[in-house]
């Protein structure tokens, strides 16, 4: 949705909507996960200058920058970084049943480059204050877990120390480099099937021209569902849902317009070369069907027309998902992201879908939205 | 299309199809260039071991490799470097009207690593004996002018010298690294477009994880549209077809199916971001439609319904153009690779978009194929 659209709703006659928002950004600053880390970490930020890693050489060509204009609390301070006013703004403005966040640690823990151990001291950091500052101080809200997965013991470690806690949905995987279908990266998905956790996939950085930086943030934005994409094909044919069935996999703030075109392709290339990769018994539209979910946002503006038969072209109502994005600049409100649904069909994008993906969230007590 | 279909059609009963197929591969071996090349250029390959860049880690994993089985020539040479074998096998044994000559020089010229001079030297050596060996040799055969881009002025004095044969109806440029966006690289595009040739983009390499190779095949392959919705975002945001409105840009070799959506993409962020790229006065869809084509090779086995649908959302019948792709492996095959079109839009397909989007091309002199 465009930035004209991303004022708060007028509030009189709005209809609270009991969503599952499958991607809000809460937002850490750095000084504040200094009491979540022991030194030496803690003394490398406060006294040696480290600083964190730039992730885009663009200001998002929009008011606010990477953020909604409105969306910045009473204090001043950065979009995301204030659960009372998030929860004034977005939890209690729409009624949401609950919200996965989805963190904003640019780059990844896992992307960063260099210093494994610093950045995997920086994803426990981030955990901990998750837990302590959101999770447990909203029960709407569920969370991500953070890794570094440059050295994957500690990663998994990792997961085994927080995997455990009731509000850990998902396993946080970025999109970049990393072809995470590789071997060397399965104890990850082992570890998050047997903690119940799903994985969470969010771009860090699209493939933009092969590690060269487009021109213009337009581009850069534009190509960030190719990045879904090639995640897709790798994770796919390397056979990790066959290997981890029970996994699934939540491709995050990409869209879907993309999912028919790669569905369609992927089952021609596995018709055409199946005998390359003997281990994937399924075809792969069924296996994205089966263990994929995608997020809405940032969807386009469809018509119902265009929107059905998208749903038609994936072959599935179950594996799109609602999210807001919230506070980032393309913000879908649920009033309007969509065209005008029916009941049942709109009861599985709103929530639904994501309540079968998650095992972990509570499953509905019954009622209407 | 599959392996087990890319055997030679049975000739009883075969109805000869008129088409103009829009991505043939011809095969250069580099001691064919040899007579074309002068000192010290000859030199090297003659005399020092200079050797041709390895293009894939793969073997593709068919029975003959990149290519049909049933392309080797009698002589046993290589797919694709037999004019004689290509004409029974293909043009004749078809009925083709025209055929574009889309090379084998992997990797293009433009993606040699090092040594700009040593590419520019082979790139024109390339389109002399491309004249020489096929365009002088069949009337029904077109070519496309290889350059090397590592060189600008060089590529641009390329196109000068060879723009003007008849025969020569685009400038190839590889999909890759390369940002042909970049108003560095216009001068190529000014010069194509004052020579009445269009713009052949065929991929190199696609954008596979960012530089690294994927494991396998299988997903190098799949990721190819991949590379084409990366090239098509870069070159339209970056104004090409606004500076050079007749220059139009064919995508070789990557299928359409994913046209739909980047089409759609590009058109929200347009709407959304386009204060960021002034000088794009068209939505992005309509410089689709306006200023590219698609062959549609390798096209995904669709159902007639299926086809439409993409159409539809496609907004055009006039952007797609067939092609064999003839020698490789997944060549498609005029008889089987599209469902049963309806007569117009069959004609179109088969022949009428591409010779609308080539000027140099012969115009239609009338009767039906």
């Amino acid at each position: 949705m465009s930035t004209t659209q991303t004022q708060t709703e007028t509030k009189k006659s709005k209809q609270k909507l009991a969503i599952i928002d499958t991607d809000i950004h809460e937002r850490v600053l750095y000084k504040d996960l200094l009491p979540y880390l022991d030194n030496p970490w803690r003394h490398y930020i406060e006294n040696c200058g480290w600083i964190q890693e730039k992730h885009l050489p663009y200001v998002q060509p929009t008011v606010a920058g990477v953020d909604r204009a409105d969306a910045v609390p009473p204090n001043g301070g950065l979009p995301g970084t204030d659960l009372k006013f998030m929860q004034e703004q977005l939890l209690d403005d729409i009624g949401h049943e609950f919200g996965i966040l989805t963190g904003a640690l640019d780059p990844s823990p896992s992307s960063m480059h260099g210093w494994p151990e610093m950045a995997t001291a920086l994803a426990s950091a981030y955990n901990d204050w998750q837990i302590e500052n959101w999770l447990e101080k909203d029960e709407r809200l569920y969370g991500s877990i953070q890794i570094a997965a440059q050295e994957v013991e500690s990663a998994v470690k990792e997961i085994e120390r927080v995997g455990n806690h009731p509000k850990m949905v998902q396993v946080l995987l970025p999109i970049d480099d990393i072809m995470w279908g590789d071997p060397q990266y399965h104890p990850i998905f082992e570890a998050a099937e047997r903690h119940n956790l799903m994985i969470g996939m969010h771009h860090n950085e699209p493939p933009s021209y092969y590690g060269k930086w487009p021109r213009y943030f337009i581009e850069w934005h534009t190509l960030i569902p190719t990045a879904h994409i090639m995640m897709i094909t790798n994770l796919v044919f390397n056979g990790v849902f066959e290997k981890y069935p029970n996994l699934k996999c939540m491709m995050i703030e990409g869209g879907f317009t993309h999912v028919p075109h790669i569905m369609r392709k992927m089952d021609q290339q596995y018709k055409d070369l199946r005998h390359e990769v003997p281990w994937l018994k399924r075809k792969p539209s069924q296996v994205i069907k089966e263990n994929f979910c995608f997020t809405t946002q940032p969807v386009e503006e469809l018509s119902k027309k265009e929107f059905m038969q998208l749903l038609d072209q994936l072959g599935s109502e179950d594996i799109i998902s609602f999210s807001t994005d919230y506070p980032h600049w393309d913000y879908d409100s649920p009033y309007r992201a969509l065209p005008n649904l029916d009941k049942e069909l709109s009861k599985k994008i709103f929530s639904e879908n994501a309540r079968n993906f998650y095992p972990k969230l509570p499953k509905k007590e019954g009622g209407e939205q």
